[in-house]
């Protein structure tokens, strides 16, 4: 092997592999029900493919300053601060060809190896992945099943937390679970960070993917600000996942930081993708809101008929795209012991895809309840209601 | 200092501040004739501007595979064929989100803490940065003036290379010297990659940037497609700076952990600036040839007037749109010992903003001349001519 060793330590998700299996399952010539993807079937709103096109025709083709164009760099500090109560200015904003690039950088930035970080599982993977290639030791955190949603499991912060560990990663309405931390859960989370002196990176993706109640940033505590870096993306709020466009947000210094591996790594993001990401944030609105309105069809669709199956039990949660249904009774029942047996034969007899726990990271000692993740950001209300029919006839069959 | 140990490691290009500079000076109400730019005023060709937006409204802002769209892999790997003579084939090429990030992706595939790297001083200086940011040791290696361009000093190469000495960067077609490597060069480099086992990142960003001759690929010498990994561009042939879309084009192992590297660090390339690449490539080639015409202008009419100025010399390269005179006659004249003062004394007395040597590495030992490099992409021939006759007058003045 003529690679570096360091890549062995690369990870992956996995969940590319259901898209792949899907893929082929579709072109074998079967119907296909797509929940497995994290990805959007809506178009992007039209005031901002109008505001891309524009610049393109005006020339806006040259390079743009690593950190991002002034314009984005003070919308999105405006915007941000109007959302999360928080005092940025543009030099707190680096832009990001995407909302991913900020977890390498992060890490990059601020971890030596050796140190450690907590961070969440199930969670998105590329946290753990990106850890590890750097050097760094994974501390993995999960969550608990409450009255109306999961929570944070603050125990197994505290538990693990030492003197070696130098950053937290936290998804608050989180990928997969749907979880949502109420306001004492983000007081004691900051409490942990400050008394641990931990950087912390917020992964706050969904953050505008809110279907009820308000979203709260970690960084909007007393003595935060100054210890979060926020993950902001264009892709979910304006259906804008391919377009690749994000930004880091956070204290000047760390930023100045991230500006500084911008420009080692990709010099800058697409320039008129940043003016027309001004548009989606100063712009009309009504696209935006529009997505949600759709998103929160296709919920209460999905779930509507994942709580009436028996061996199933489902949160709804306020915010994301995603369900995570506990179907521990329901893989009983139809005698499964392994997440991959039972995918691939919900597919091949009913055509619905979707990704379970495994593709988010391996199952933390103890657990033994089985969870499913179902995104309904990629299909349709009546596909959708098709789909986990068959599921639930699959179901009780 | 709360930031990792390795970012004290990290480069920069020190470049960005000869703009900011120009900048300012050109804000407080001074004429600037900027010679420091790498980027274009060109704008891109319609027809691809014309495909993005078809793209966009066809819906093409979902995510994209990681390694790039199959239509953009197998263009470029037929394009590549085509122009350099090699093999290739889709899976042997990772679509980028520009050219930069395979500089770093390739280090990091590739580079274990404590090997060594062979890299071109003067030369782009994210070479060197990359390289020790990931725990490597840069070997630096220059050029050498010749009789009608420099070369590439291949005594440096061999005085310098170790066990310990893993990899070789090269960029033929050179920024800043404007250097191409003759046939006879190139098969020199290619044995002495073969005989030390080598792995050879290729920057072939100005390949197509060609105003008499062929360019020949590194690659396309016996035994040299399985060692070499092509950095492809769009910014340049194009007029696609600011679009960010490029390519690692390689032996498909090494390919394969780039596009894992891709998923980690940015999950994919801007999907419908990728169909715009398919149709840069596929398309109406007139736009790239009218760019090439333009930019032989600019260096006739730049080179012209700068191998008049006594005290100066200055190759008229084949290739790239630089220009590398040596200035030490014009510098000792100047009485001027050091770059910085001379360059901020031109901007001061003329106008004209250049960048220095120093931009590109630090001295080598033993080197005595003095070089400028001038940029003529970012300024047009009238502004050409303008410009350097002021600095004709300073310079004799």
């Amino acid at each position: 092997m003529i690679t570096a060793e360091r890549i062995v330590r690369l990870g992956s998700e996995t969940a590319f592999a259901v898209s792949e299996e899907a893929r082929a399952f579709a072109a074998a010539g079967n119907r296909v029900y797509p929940f497995h993807l994290g990805d959007m079937d809506l178009p992007t709103p039209e005031n901002i493919i109008h505001a891309a096109h524009r610049a393109m025709r005006d020339g806006k083709t040259g390079y743009a300053p690593n950190a991002g164009i002034p314009e984005l760099r003070d919308a999105l500090a405006a915007d941000i601060n109007r959302s999360r109560g928080t005092h940025y200015t543009a030099d707190s904003v680096a832009v990001q060809p995407g909302g991913k690039p900020v977890i390498g950088k992060f890490i990059l930035a601020l971890m030596n190896p050796g140190d450690e970080v907590l961070y969440p599982n199930p969670g998105y993977p590329i946290y753990e992945s990106q850890i590890e290639f750097h050097g760094g030791r994974g501390l993995p955190y999960g969550f608990l099943p409450g009255k109306e949603n999961f929570h944070l499991d603050m125990d197994a912060l505290r538990r693990q937390v030492s003197p070696r560990t130098k950053l937290l990663i936290v998804n608050d309405l989180q990928n997969p679970t749907g979880a949502v931390s109420p306001d004492e859960e983000l007081e004691q989370i900051a409490e942990f960070a400050l008394r641990h002196d931990l950087r912390v990176l917020c992964d706050e993706a969904y953050f505008d993917i809110r279907y009820r109640g308000r979203s709260r940033s970690l960084a909007s505590f007393p003595g935060m600000e100054e210890r979060c870096v926020i993950l902001y993306t264009f892709s979910k709020k304006y259906a804008m996942t391919g377009w690749r466009l994000g930004a880091a947000v956070g204290p000047r210094q760390i930023i100045g930081v991230i500006a500084k591996l911008n420009l080692n790594d990709e010099s800058c993001t697409n320039h008129f993708v940043q003016i027309a990401g001004v548009e989606a944030l100063t712009g009309d609105q009504s696209g935006s809101r529009r997505i949600i309105d759709v998103l929160k069809e296709r919920r209460d669709a999905a779930a509507e008929i994942l709580r009436a199956i028996p061996g199933v039990s489902c949160y709804v949660p306020e915010a994301t795209f995603y369900l995570y249904p506990d179907v521990t009774g329901l893989m009983e029942a139809k005698g499964f012991s392994d997440y991959e047996s039972f995918r691939k034969d919900v597919l091949r007899k009913t055509g619905v895809s979707f990704c379970t726990r495994l593709h988010f990271g391996k199952a933390l000692p103890g657990e033994t309840r089985r969870h499913l993740r179902l995104a309904y950001s990629g299909i349709g209300v009546e596909d959708i209601r098709e789909g986990l029919l068959k599921f639930a006839a699959y179901a009780q069959g």
